[in-house]
């Protein structure tokens, strides 16, 4: 960390720079320029952080100069994190895509859609049991019960299930049906659940929250891995823009800088970072294209009919032509950037 | 809601929109215009706006124009909403002022700040026992012991307190030791803890989240006046802008706005809003001549010993002069504006 | 345009609305809903949309219906627009390339580019003459000195180029040397220069706005072509967002947006929307999945020598690479996915 | 500037760095963190910025420790700068306020506005002859006919007029009618535009950009005061943000913050900075407490007949009561906060 002094900071300015630093067993190093006097912090970087230095006569700014994440950064584990759920690895090879209905809505649209989405090649079923509504009068979800009827379709298809997770209180209990559990985009920064998940055997998907800078998200991933559970898989599902003609924007900048700067797979859901099925196929297209480990998808065998988010929601016949071109594409690639492992040497 | 058909829609996608609404037990209303058909919907908002129409052939887009919140809108509740707090009203006549340090760091220095909190003309007392860090390691809060030093500072000043709550689990215990819960930034839709609080006796103060618009946070504060509790203060405390030279960027217009919109009381905290002790007092005068009823500020006996936020925290120095300027603004409005109850008669 | 009441507004409020709307020569058609009356407007959409009604009493919002761009969209011209340069086509088939360095440095520098650019399968060439810098004290470009070289680098290899214009007096000058007039995303509110544009016989590449909305970016093409410039190239180049790890937010989503909305053709800009070479490769390849026309890169032979913008240039290694991904990517999209025109029959 | 290099960068990537450097003629001054190396650069922060030090080996990335404004800069210019314009001062001691209509309408319209204007207490008259409107079809203004009536309106009240300019070759023209030149806000950035109004005798009204940040504003500053104009006024009208209840979001952090960074003068637009009358007294009210040097509003002797923004202009009634308002609330303020001169001491 760098602390900037003013224009025309006093000596003893400096100095009480210096002596607050080394007061709290930091180093710091005083390098004078031709308008501005710096003074580099040497120490841990967590105890760094804390420190209320703008609060200082004679201080102008602090410049943070080393990521906050350590877990989580790429320094640290400089190779990729490949994420085993049933037979599929997020994280290295080809993408891989979880694909299902927005809700669960009974047992046999679940049944159905996981039919469905294993025969177009998808390999990982989605479907919400609890689910975060804007207006406490919508739709909330069929709670335990369409953990239930996800573990069906599991039996039936094979497919392991991902399913959202909202409150800690629950985790046992959806331990008990599901293989990944979804951290929400609105409870990215909730830090009672982050430390639960940690706490988990089962793989984490966390996607970004809507105002969340990449670092935030890191170090949300942080609390989990720092809990114990090293399973975190990135899902970036677009953020909020002054934009308003798609409902989020997905940041698709997000996939190669995250792959940069951490060794954890990333995701991209097309489906939440448009909000419009009209354009989730191109989107989708353009995810696999710049690297992401793999998709998920909103897909629905009768949209019309959906309990929730039908507007965004591919049709089957949609979700086929899209695993057939993002096949291609994937093929059309070179191995190392289809493949995030060896672009970052 | 307003169905907005394409140029060129055929009849029978006209008629698709309606049968799905009436199929609904929903009215249609077609209008035929110059260029465009569009369909007016009549019925229950709730169930209007679940409907996936923009999955349907023809439709270019759905314009919803009722507000979504009930309980919390004007219309429902012409009255200011008047939250009592101990001896203090929020929301009507002289504005109110919260103060005191971004965490309990001991039970001297709690008790300390909250006798200068009270000298200086402060109202209430705050201090955050359960700290919300983006770091997994950075200080985690004193937990119950902090809530128990700021009991003692109560009992000591007869402030009431002011305290986050994190965790729906902890609800019981909190409400043994604080006068008003606060959701945080982060937890503005956690509705796990929005439903928990829902449920409470106590008010709660409900923050607006870092890329909340005005509508998701009425909303949240619908969830908690769904539940049961009447009490809700808002809390404007700054959004997530392309500017980084403050914090966050504190959005003053939403003052106004929620007081045309809505009866609940909302304050401005200019600490968060700015991150900036230096901007502080600027920012608090202009909340309270936007005609807010009243104040959330840090401050703290020494800035730079402070565990947390200390670059953003007053000294009680510079506490006592915002007091006294903040009185005399308040005095300077027309009572009609001062107190936010006839403005919008 | 629908103007929705106040709950509870009066009869005379609802005729006040219906008088002005008439008196102006529009239709107006009253719809009484459940909670709120609503007043549909007929006529002519420019005037529509000049008319103060939120002045009105009684009156809670006006909702717009229709797009305001005509000449724009899609429409009023449902094919895509073909823009010929050159020998390329830009808007349908394969996609086409525009690269070179940042700023015209020297005429050595600018002819290798050229060639470089043009053996690596590049079809445009692109350098700065002009140049618009935050910095009133940063190299301002070579003027009409670089647009002489730019010639020179035409003649050699046969690339058409494209520049910047900043002033519209300039016009005259700038279509004696140059293929292509852009518009910087500085510029593009600039109305004095988008009429100059307008009146020109050169085709126009129309960046977008660092925080322009779509609808505002095709409002910006709507005064070029009502100037009878029919030949406009749309650019995404990135927005400003709050995050800050990437110089711009690149926003893929608006290619396929604008491709139903508009029949003009759209190419992505990587090297400004991210600002770092590290991620424009990537960028640059979910572009094109994305479904644009083309791209527009900065490349240069030595990066580190760079005048300007040599952070975001590739170098020609680099270039040559992207350039086979492009071609392998976008043979393994579906003919109606690669080039845009019937995929929004 | 500070060159963070990568954890484990090697000997010869930092060589690399300061070999770039000296040969640029900076001085380079290397430093060996716990975990990276950093290197200082000293020299002239123009061509410390222009280097492209990102596209070196093991550069991790560079950060800016020096603002880039310097002219605007209250390091070089510590007092507050005073603009005269007529009898009013802006910059020290009472708020200024500039009224009018967006646009003139006719020489009736104007003059009628100026006489109610200068009744009210304001100081200077606003009002539109060239406008910057979104379509191309929109009301574009009544031209130099327009200019001639803001003359008339002047001679008849002896208010000074402020108007903007949209078109560099027209200064000679407009200088001849007008008293103060405003760049508007989709001008903050035509830097033809901007260098020559730094050739004006006459004050500038800057407007911030819709997505400037208050660095880029300061250097758009600086390019009028390095061309020699000396008297340029800032004004703050509203961001673009995620929030759309209001039409901008009024950004009222700048004003403390520009003020520390800068001796210009700083005002407030609520008019454009909410776009809706009904709450544009509040946010007067709240940029006169912020400590802004004065407003500048729209105003209309009947809205409901402007041809253009309308929606935002307040009665004559209602600017007369925030008149007084507006009086009451700067004599309540400390000598020292209601002019901006000696707070930042």
């Amino acid at each position: 960390m760098i602390v900037v002094m003013k224009e025309g900071a006093t000596v003893e300015e400096v100095q009480g720079v210096v002596e607050l630093l080394e007061s709290k067993g930091l180093s710091a190093h005083v390098s004078e320029g031709a308008e501005k006097t710096i003074v580099g912090v040497i120490g841990p970087k967590d105890r760094v952080r804390e420190l209320p230095l703008e609060a200082l006569a004679g201080v102008e700014k602090v410049v943070v100069v080393s990521n906050p994440f350590k877990l989580a950064s790429r320094a640290f584990h400089p190779q990729d994190t490949l994420v085993q759920v049933g037979n599929s690895i997020i994280g290295g090879g080809a993408p891989v895509v979880i694909a299902g209905p927005c809700s669960v809505e009974s047992r046999e649209q679940i049944i159905e859609a996981a039919h469905m989405v294993k025969r177009a090649g998808g390999q990982l079923l989605r479907g919400g049991a609890f689910k975060p509504r804007t207006s406490p009068y919508s739709f909330q979800g069929l709670g335990e019960e369409g953990l239930k009827y996800l573990a069906m379709a599991r039996e039936e298809t094979g497919l392991p299930v991902v399913t959202e997770i909202m409150d800690a209180e629950l985790l046992p209990m959806m331990e008990s049906y599901v293989d990944v559990l979804q951290i929400g985009a609105r409870n990215m920064q909730n830090y009672t659940l982050l430390k639960a998940v940690g706490r988990s055997t089962k793989p984490v998907l966390l996607k970004r929250g809507l105002s969340a800078t990449i670092e935030e998200w890191l170090m949300a991933a942080e609390y989990v891995l720092a809990g114990g559970n090293p399973n975190v898989i990135l899902c970036e599902r677009g953020i909020r823009t002054f934009e308003t003609y798609t409902r989020n924007t997905l940041d698709l900048n997000a996939v190669p800088v995250v792959q940069y700067l951490s060794h954890l797979p990333v995701l991209v859901d097309p489906s939440h970072g448009v909000g419009n099925w009209r354009y989730v196929t191109a989107m989708a297209r353009a995810g696999i294209a710049a690297g992401a480990n793999g998709l998920i998808v909103e897909v629905h065998q009768n949209p019309k009919e959906a309990l929730s988010d039908g507007d965004q929601s591919l049709t089957m016949e949609n979700f086929e032509q899209l695993m057939s071109e993002i096949r291609r594409i994937s093929a059309a690639m070179e191995p190392e950037t289809a493949g995030a492992l060896s672009r970052h040497s």
